[in-house]
């Protein structure tokens, strides 16, 4: 079991994760590559103190750096959901699991952006993971709606099992797809059923399907982990960084603005001496 | 007018102050030299993320650099009190006045240790700046309890005017006082005096005084400025790092645990930020 799970291997995970390190907890960096984050797109960056005009780039290398020094361990991979399971929690990564005695969420800047109906036929034919519920579409028609590159795996999973697979990419470029996958253009605007999905609205046109779907950068949080407390559209967190949750933190752009490397560091910090504190605290109690 | 007059040199005032001047406000620090900071002792910090295994001096120096590359302007001298003035603020920097729109704190670990005496006297014989109110006591009995080598200004300077002038110095090595001063050993027990003070108790001597000046690494908060809500013993701040007082934040260990620099640094970010954004409000407001 792990001391400490952290969601994200931005600036606020990887600073969680070296303090979690060197007060010898057992921890996990859950997340995509350092290097999809928003950081390693900037030019400069000016106002991190002890680094000054350092790029993007350079800067996320010398953290990963600085966590790799210190043997943080790193586990490629997008979280789907967290549960509580009383005093510990379990995370599906991708339908692996694990469990952890704490979890920090340092996703990032909140996108609560939604397709109608998403929510509402969630895990009744929308699924944010197509190599995890691929299966129970076989021989169906499902699309995917892909915001990263990471989808293309799952549509060609899908490909292999589905008998029509739509893949709506809203990143860059496509890089390697199936040539039987068909490729659309255009917004979703709704996912349509009544109790299942039946079809999506892309701009003016339905498509019928059985499944969707969404391969986010990150789940949103509401749903990863269900009941979480919400202030705006950022987590609600007090000065300690304590979520609802008990043994629950969260860290950097997830708890709102100022959207800084600086504020995201500082907060990992704080969130993994908190959930250094809370584990002691808890052993205290059960000996 | 300052736009941001910020309190300490500290890693959180560093911070503060590139975060202000990047965004163009005009910025002075206030404090003792940066490398009179704890920091500055510490042999070894690793958890300061992009910084790996760096020592104390190394790290503060690095700071600085940072700070002066983008034209930080620094002001050696204590802040002995602000004033608020309605929508701007005064400060007292020994006896110089400077005015600012908005005041960051980042005074570190809060030691609101108090000799007995020293709060009801305050102001009555007991004062925080020799250099400053030495004058009214031409003539007469002075003693000098110093946290800190600058104590040795006051004492040569009270030394001149006085008749007679005790020190108690609570810092190592007295370095350069004159030799007509009497240094003196001990633990200063209580400052006496009804209306004003009369004698000061070191263990269970009792020496008359007609002032005692004490002189501190830093002026309690509650002093520095009058009504400034507590926590414990901590700044009581907000998420946005206000304090009660409108355009006053605080930022780093005086806003308490964890005493980390990556915590300081993220605070006093923020606290930069929140006083742009403050600035900002007032400017709307007076179109």
């Amino acid at each position: 079991m792990l001391d400490i799970a952290i969601i994200g291997a931005g600036p606020a995970g990887l600073s969680a994760a070296i303090n979690g390190v060197i007060r010898n907890k057992k921890v996990i960096v859950f997340g995509r590559n350092p290097k999809s984050s928003y950081l390693y797109k900037a030019e400069k960056v000016d106002n991190y103190l002890g680094l000054p005009n350092i790029s993007g780039p350079g800067m996320v290398e010398q953290f990963i750096k600085h966590a790799q020094a210190l043997g943080v361990e790193f586990h490629e991979g997008r979280i789907l959901e967290v549960f509580s399971m009383g005093d510990y929690y379990t995370l599906n990564v991708e339908n692996e699991f694990y469990e952890a005695k704490t979890v920090i969420i340092a996703t990032g800047i909140p996108k609560a952006k939604y397709i109608p109906g998403e929510k509402e036929l969630l895990g009744k034919g929308v699924s944010y993971c197509g190599t995890c519920d691929g299966p129970l579409f076989r021989g169906k028609t499902t699309m995917v709606i892909g915001e990263i590159e990471e989808a293309e795996e799952d549509v060609n999973f899908l490909q292999e099992i589905c008998s029509k697979v739509y893949f709506l990419p809203t990143y860059k470029e496509v890089k390697n797809v199936h040539p039987k996958v068909e490729i659309i253009e255009g917004t979703p605007k709704e996912i349509l059923g009544d109790s299942v999905v039946s079809a999506v609205r892309i701009d003016d046109q339905e498509i019928k399907v059985d499944g969707v779907f969404l391969i986010k950068e990150t789940i949103p949080v509401t749903q990863l982990i269900k009941g979480l407390e919400m202030e705006d559209k950022t987590i609600k967190v007090n000065r300690r960084l304590e979520t609802n949750f008990p043994g629950v933190f969260a860290a950097g752009d997830c708890t709102g603005r100022p959207y800084q490397v600086t504020k995201a560091v500082g907060e990992g910090a704080v969130a993994a001496l908190e959930a250094v504190s809370y584990l002691h605290r808890m052993e205290n109690k059960n000996k």
